[in-house]
C-alpha cells in the first residue's frame, strides 16, 4: 500500500480484502496504538457530521493526539494554500490528516510533496475512498464474499464520490454492477445505466442508493423531490418486491422520502447505519495501515 | 434517575438529594470513571462559553472522550434532522450527548428514540437541569439546607430556563419562593410575582437575579437599561440593606450595570463565580449517575 | 519570570537563554509533565493556523487537558467581556490561557485581575513574546551564539509584532540589527531604518523577511505586490549575493513573490519551516516554566 489514500486506485484486491479484515478484527474488539505520540488533524473544508465525527472515533479509538483544524478561522483566510498549510501542520508535528475539499484532485498539490500521510476524505466529485470502503465491508460482511453478487447503485451518479469506485472494486472482487436513475446524470460512458427501478428491485442482492446533493446541485433536475421519490426512489411499494435476503444501502445523509421511503430508513433489510458503524473499523484499518508504513 | 436528563421533572427530591452528595464527593476531590472507553459529543446550537466549557472540563476529569461537534459546519446544513444526526453519532459509538438548542422540548424526537443518553444543556425558553441543579448545590453549600429558606428569583421570569423548575425544586426541598421584577414577564399563573424588589432584598436569604436575554427579545420592554437597574435591579444602595448572611446569585452572563451593579459582581456575599466552579461538580454527578444505568 | 508572558518586556536577557536552553532540552526529546490535571485553553478572536496549532500541539506534549473554545459561538456573542470570559474559564477551572486578541493590550484588564495564567498568542499591532522566541531559537541554533551577528529585520516595520522585540532583544544578546522596507512604514524613532536590501542582502547572517499583512492594511502602500517584490522583497537574484552562511528566515504564512519569491520559500538557507518546528519546542518551555511557577 502506498504512503497516502486518496483514491480507490491507490489500493489492489488484495490490498482492499487486507484492509476489510484487519477491520473486521477491530470491530471484534481487537486493540492497536502505535508506539509512539502521533498527532493527527482532520482538515474539513466542507460540512461533514458523519465522515469527519467518524474519523475522529476512530482516531481516539487508536489513541492518536488529534490537533483540531477549523478551516472557517485558519490562515487560509489570509490567502494561505492548501500546501503551504499542510506543510505547516507537518513542521508543527502532524503525522497523518484527514483532508476533504470542495476541489477536485486537491491532493496532487499534496502527495509526495509533504511527510504528512494524506487520507481523501471527499475530493469535489471525485473520491472518497473509506467510504467505497465501508460499503465493501458492509456487503462482505453481509453475505461473506463478492462472488457473484449483483449489485445495483441508484441515482445521482454523476456527482457521487463513489459510484466509479465502487463499480470498479466491486467488479473487481467478482460482482455484477449495474446502475440506475435519471438519464441526466448517468455517466457517458456507461452501457450498463439504463435499468429502470423496477426491474431493479425485484433481482438485486444488494440496492445502494446515492443521495442528492441538493446542497451541490438542486435545480440540475427538473423534477421535484416527490416525483423522483415515485420515478427512481425506494417506495414502500417497491421494498416490498426485493429478494428476501437483499439489502438497502444509502451513504447518507439520506434524503427522506426522496431517495428512500421515511418508514424504510430503519427497516429490517437496511444498512443503513450500520454502514455508519462499519466506517469506524474501516478507518481504524485504514489509519493503521498507514501509520505502520 | 431516568437514562437521560431532560427537564428537573425527570428528577424525584430523592434523585436530587444524590447528586448533591455526589457533587459534593467531587467537590472534596473524589475520582470516578466509567470501566470503559467512553465516547461524548457536546451538541450546541446556541452561543455558550460556560455551559459548553464547564460540560468539557466535567467530562475530561471523568477521564471521557469527547469527539468535537461544530453545528455550523454539520450535516444540518445539508437539512439533516437532529434525530438522523444523533442517531448518526450513536451509530458511530457516541455514549452520551449534551445539547443545546433553540427550540423547545427539542428533546422529545430523541427520547426513548436513541439509545444515547442525553443530557439537556438548554431547550429554547424550555428548561437547563444542569444550571437548575447548580443553583440548589451552590444553596445547599451555603446554608446546608433548603428548610425555612427565603428565596427570590428576580428578573426576566417568562424567558428564563430555570425560573419555574427552581421555584418548583425549591418549594418542594422546604423553602419558600417569591418572584419579582417587570410585570410583563410575569408567568402568567403565579400569584407570588408581584413583590417589590426594595422589600425584597431586606428578607431573602438568597437573592436569584436573572439575566435580561438581550439576544432573545431586547425590544420586549420599554425601559432602558438604566432603568431596568434603578426600578428592578441589584443596586450598590439596595445590596446594603440585605441580612447579614444572604447571598446573590446570577447564572451569567452577566449583565453589568442592569441586573446587578458592576462593583456588586465580585462582592463578598456574591456567588456568581462559586455557581460556575459547582457547575463543574454537577454536571460530573449528572454524567456518572446517567453513565452508571 | 512573572505569572504571564504577554511581552518580550516581561523577560530579561537571562529569562530568554533560560527559555532556549529548556526549549533545546525539549528538541532533544526530554519529556516533562506537570504532576496534576492541568487544563489549558486556547482563546484565539483572530485566524490562525500556525500559532493555534502550534500550542495545540506543544499542550498536548505536555500531557495538559485542553478545553475547546471557538470564540465564534460563545458568550462574547452574548455582550459578555474578555475580562467575565477568562474569570468564567478560571471559575471553571483553566489554569493557563493562550490569548490571540486584535486588540492592543488586551491583557491589561486580565493581568494581575485572575489567576488563570496568560500567554499572549498575538495582541492587534503589539505583542507576539513566543514568535519572538521561536525567532531567537532558531538563530542561536544555527550560530550558537548571537555575539557579533548581523540581523536585517525587512518589510512592514510598522504593523509587525516582532520587530522592535526582536530588536530590542537582539541586541541587548550582542547582535547588529538593522531595518529595512517601505519608507512608510518605518517606526519613527529609528535611526536605523534606511537600508537598503541591496545593500543588506550582501552583509547580513540572518534576514528575517516580515509578513506584508494584507487582511490588515492591504490598501496602505500605492504599490503592487510585485513592484513590492521587486524593490523590498527577496529575489532569486538577490539571494544569490547573500553570504554563504547566512540564513532567511520569515513568521509565514508568507506571500509568495512578494516577500520572498516562490522557489527561495523552501530553498537550503531559509529556515521558514524549521522555525515552525521550533515553536513546539520554544511553547512548550514557556508553559512549563509558567506552570512550575
Amino acid at each position: 500500500m502506498k504512503q497516502h489514500l486518496v483514491s480507490m486506485n491507490d489500493l489492489t484486491t488484495k490490498d482492499i480484502m487486507d484492509l476489510l479484515k484487519m477491520a473486521e478484527s477491530f470491530e471484534n474488539g481487537d486493540h492497536w496504538s502505535p508506539n509512539k505520540k502521533t498527532f493527527a488533524a482532520n482538515l474539513f473544508f466542507e460540512p461533514s457530521t458523519r465522515t469527519k465525527t467518524s474519523f475522529e472515533v476512530a482516531e481516539r479509538k487508536l489513541g492518536l493526539d488529534i490537533v483540531p483544524f477549523e478551516s472557517g478561522s485558519s490562515s487560509l483566510l489570509k490567502g494561505e494554500s492548501l500546501y503551504d498549510t499542510v506543510k505547516t501542520l507537518e513542521s508543527i508535528g502532524i503525522d497523518i490528516a484527514v483532508i476533504r475539499h470542495e476541489q477536485d484532485h486537491f491532493y496532487d498539490e499534496l502527495i509526495n510533496k509533504v511527510n504528512v500521510k494524506i487520507i481523501n476524505g471527499g475530493d469535489g466529485c471525485g473520491q472518497h475512498p473509506t467510504q467505497s470502503l465501508l460499503d465493501l465491508y458492509t456487503i462482505n460482511q453481509e453475505f461473506g464474499s463478492f462472488e457473484g453478487l449483483k449489485v445495483a447503485i441508484v441515482g445521482d451518479l454523476r456527482h457521487s464520490r463513489v459510484a466509479k469506485s465502487n463499480r470498479d472494486a466491486l467488479t473487481a472482487l467478482g460482482a455484477e454492477v449495474i446502475f440506475s436513475g435519471p438519464s441526466e446524470w448517468f455517466i457517458d460512458s456507461d452501457a450498463n445505466c439504463n435499468f429502470n427501478i423496477d426491474e431493479v428491485v425485484e433481482t438485486v442482492d444488494v440496492l445502494m442508493l446515492l443521495r442528492i446533493q441538493h446542497e451541490r446541485h438542486f435545480s440540475l433536475t427538473a423534477i421535484s423531490a416527490d416525483q423522483y421519490h415515485q420515478k427512481f426512489g425506494l417506495t414502500v411499494e417497491r421494498e416490498k418486491r426485493m429478494k428476501k435476503s437483499s439489502i438497502i444501502m444509502h451513504p447518507a445523509p439520506v434524503n427522506r422520502n426522496v431517495e428512500i421511503a421515511d418508514s424504510l430508513v430503519e427497516c429490517e433489510r437496511s444498512r443503513i447505519f450500520k454502514q455508519m458503524e462499519n466506517g469506524v473499523y474501516v478507518r481504524m484499518a485504514v489509519l493503521r495501515k498507514l501509520l505502520e508504513q
